[in-house]
């Protein structure tokens, strides 16, 4: 049996038992990379085919720019390059023979993206341009952690073109609320909606907005952001397109993405002692059928009727799989259905056959029901809706309960210095104030919310004028 | 207007011309490399789609192996390391430090993912292994073609681990088949399906299974490969199962693959002096509808007229474009969607409109009809078919009328040094007659047909026997 330690005893560790034991990635022999794996994938497969149905919605098309970008390219504008330089890792040969110029893996894919819009953009009329690609990228961190972050990781990224900065700032808000939509709607993870600070913000962006989601030891997880770029990097390759008038205009840049740091963000959301739990819609498997039986007889009748349910199930589009391994008793197969997260199990033995019920379990509650072989392909549907929509109302309550005003610099410092939520608190706008609290608590500014109201007060710090709140955490 | 050269004129030219023109992909800043354009890319995203559900179909999973190999990793198999080490890519600096070790950017990943087997195989119970991953690679190539040929490409790889050789085996030649099923049902180009011989085989292979394909040049083109890995990897690696009898062994491998490449093979098979032609199980857009209008009233009729038919035929589940476009001419848009493949083009004018048909046109013969607009909708579906069923078998007529029987080097000869299709010739089995024939004509031995029947004969070289003839070509 898998030993997962309880969240109460080490959430830390909690977290990778359920990694390492539901399979869903392992170390991989390279400093700080992982191995996705089959488990694992398959949520991210759930994620991308969500995501990509939602950008193509939204006007996108996918296209693919190489992995490699020359050093002088990362030079050309400056922010970005000290934000992620150092983070690189560098190819200085190949094909047997030192290069003439250094190739930087890429850590995104700014530069390069704009090296190309170069030669395509001449015109008003090639813009917009809304392009994303899925890809895998590379950022050398120090402290690495399975999902979360690590040395190589895959992500989307959207990197589009537009004439004026409203239209950019029309699409970076578009994205994040994109972003909203699936961490709300498929991810069942409730987000708050922000602006980063500007010591936050994206190396290289006018500014950045962000979604932030509250983990189970109520730490915040930054769980995607969207930059509008301004012309920076226009300017920085020289992008300038003919506007309407006849005159060169530099364009305008968004770039928005999200990585496979959100099944990390997934785990932690909704998981439990016993496992993973993972929300219906993304979920890789549906429900699971695990017949009871002791003799060759009883296997033959309770699969036969396994079976039938599993064709009645599949036919409305459900992902169902029956577990009839002869090697594995039932209350081990309980367990590895309940570690691996699978929302709906379904036992039927043979004495339920005989009185013609089964026994149907759900993952997030533990509930148990017997219910008619005759009606359970018809209570599928609406259970996993109830699931989905439960493990979001359970997140969002959680959330909301681990929100406090903090009016006092003492208040912020209990809150955050003792993980009990996130700190509302009020703040100056300037980066002093902030730094001061990171230093002292290793709180950050999350974000600063876009969907609350303004609200006079004096800054926790320094008792200048503040207008707003903005969220105060440790984080991720 | 783009110009396209024409395949008499010249036939590398004449693929340039389409990739560039038809916005497939361009030329990347960096050595080798090329940018995937929407249009190109979604025609790999078809592909994609297509071939994962057959891998799937025949029990594959998927997962996300690193892109970092360390180097000490690649020299454990002696034939591997000699075939991959001179075309790497090498990282020797992350994070701003030197590595201590350094990072082959992957090739291929046999290597990586055997180093996981180890830690998950350990007994008969764990396999088979039947695992693929959809990735980006690098080989560092002297001379490079937009999709052909490029430094970093983008491809799936399947690596599976087996109990026995025989098991190992019947994966080698389920996935070779899977890959002649996805060229001539989805590509609509003929393979002819066969075993390598040793000297062009994989590096740290038993034997390599392969599909080839003709060009419109006669030149072949590599289009799959499915490699018995037997024991080389595990025994690199140390990866040892207890089988069913208590004994510990090593397990048996294969690993197969294709790449963007495809879609350089796509073209080169179909497309015409117009531009690209593409099948229509991976045509990004079936149906394009062009509504022909001289005034705003005219416009709006005909426009009224072609998003009728589009919702019609959408329907269907069908991907339909109606290019109402003002600042483009009904003759320009004509020849736009001749050069990037749609499969159908629909015309509307008012006249048309009038009289209650539409101009029907097929994007592989040019044939035209007039059809009343009440039946268009219903006809869409059996001319797709008849599209995707006459580029394969015009493809099919092509190349078997290309491949000759050469019983004689001086036949022989003057096939391959002309290019005039494939020699079908006797071969001994020695390297040192390929590798004569190989120097030459540049001709290599392209495969040894699974499908066709033994035959005695006369190695073309050195006259001593053979038992069967071999495809000798030119190649991509």
């Amino acid at each position: 049996m898998a030993k997962i330690t309880t969240r109460e005893k080490d959430y830390s560790q909690w977290y990778i038992d359920i990694v390492l034991n539901a399979k869903l990635a392992d170390y991989a022999p390279v400093r700080g990379c992982m191995v996705i794996r089959p488990n694992g994938y398959a949520i991210w497969e759930k994620m991308h085919q969500a995501l990509d149905g939602m950008f193509k919605e939204t006007g996108h098309v996918n296209a693919y720019f190489p992995l490699f970008i020359p050093e002088s390219f990362m030079k050309k504008e400056a922010e970005h390059v000290e934000g992620f330089s150092p983070e690189c890792a560098v190819v200085t040969h190949g094909g047997g023979k030192e290069l003439e110029e250094k190739l930087y893996v890429r850590p995104t894919s700014e530069t390069i993206i704009w090296s190309m819009y170069k030669k395509w953009i001449q015109s008003y009329r090639d813009l917009p341009l809304l392009y994303n690609q899925w890809a895998n990228v590379v950022r050398w961190e120090m402290r690495t952690r399975l999902f979360l972050r690590t040395t190589e990781f895959l992500w989307q990224e959207g990197h589009t073109a537009h004439e004026t900065y409203d239209e950019a700032e029309v699409e970076a808000l578009k994205m994040i609320r994109v972003y909203q939509k699936f961490a709300e709607e498929y991810m069942a993870v409730p987000v708050i909606v922000g602006k980063k600070s500007d010591s936050e913000k994206f190396a290289g962006a006018l500014h950045t907005y962000c979604i932030e989601a509250m983990m189970q030891d109520n730490k915040a997880l930054q769980a995607g952001t969207s930059h509008h770029l301004g012309q920076n990097f226009a300017k920085a390759f020289e992008v300038t397109y003919q506007d309407r008038t006849g005159q060169q205009q530099f364009v305008y840049a968004t770039s928005w993405g999200v990585s496979t740091r959100l099944i990390g963000a997934l785990i932690m959301a909704h998981s439990d002692d016993q496992g993973l739990v993972v929300p219906p819609k993304l979920a890789p498997t549906h429900v699971v059928i695990i017949p009871i039986f002791k003799s060759d007889e009883e296997k033959k009748a309770v699969c036969d009727a396994a079976y039938q349910i599993k064709s009645e199930i599949s036919s409305q589009g459900f992902r169902v799989n029956v577990d009839d391994r002869d090697q594995f008793k039932p209350g081990w197969k309980f367990n590895e259905y309940e570690l691996l997260g699978v929302p709906l199990r379904i036992e039927i033995g043979p004495r339920d056959l005989a009185a013609g019920v089964c026994t149907l379990a759900r993952r997030d509650s533990g509930e148990k029901t017997t219910l008619p072989l005759t009606e359970v392909s018809s209570r599928i549907s609406g259970l996993l809706d109830d699931i989905q929509s439960g493990l979001f109302l359970r997140a969002k309550a959680r959330m909301e309960s681990h929100i406090f005003n903090a009016d006092t610099y003492a208040e912020l410092e209990d809150i955050v210095k003792n993980e009990k939520g996130f700190s509302r608190s009020h703040w100056c706008g300037s980066p002093e104030c902030e730094a001061k609290i990171k230093d002292a608590t290793k709180a950050t500014i999350r974000c600063i919310p876009l969907d609350e109201p303004d609200e006079s007060g004096e800054c926790v710090v320094c008792k200048k004028p503040s207008v707003k709140r903005v969220l105060f955490s440790k984080a991720y």
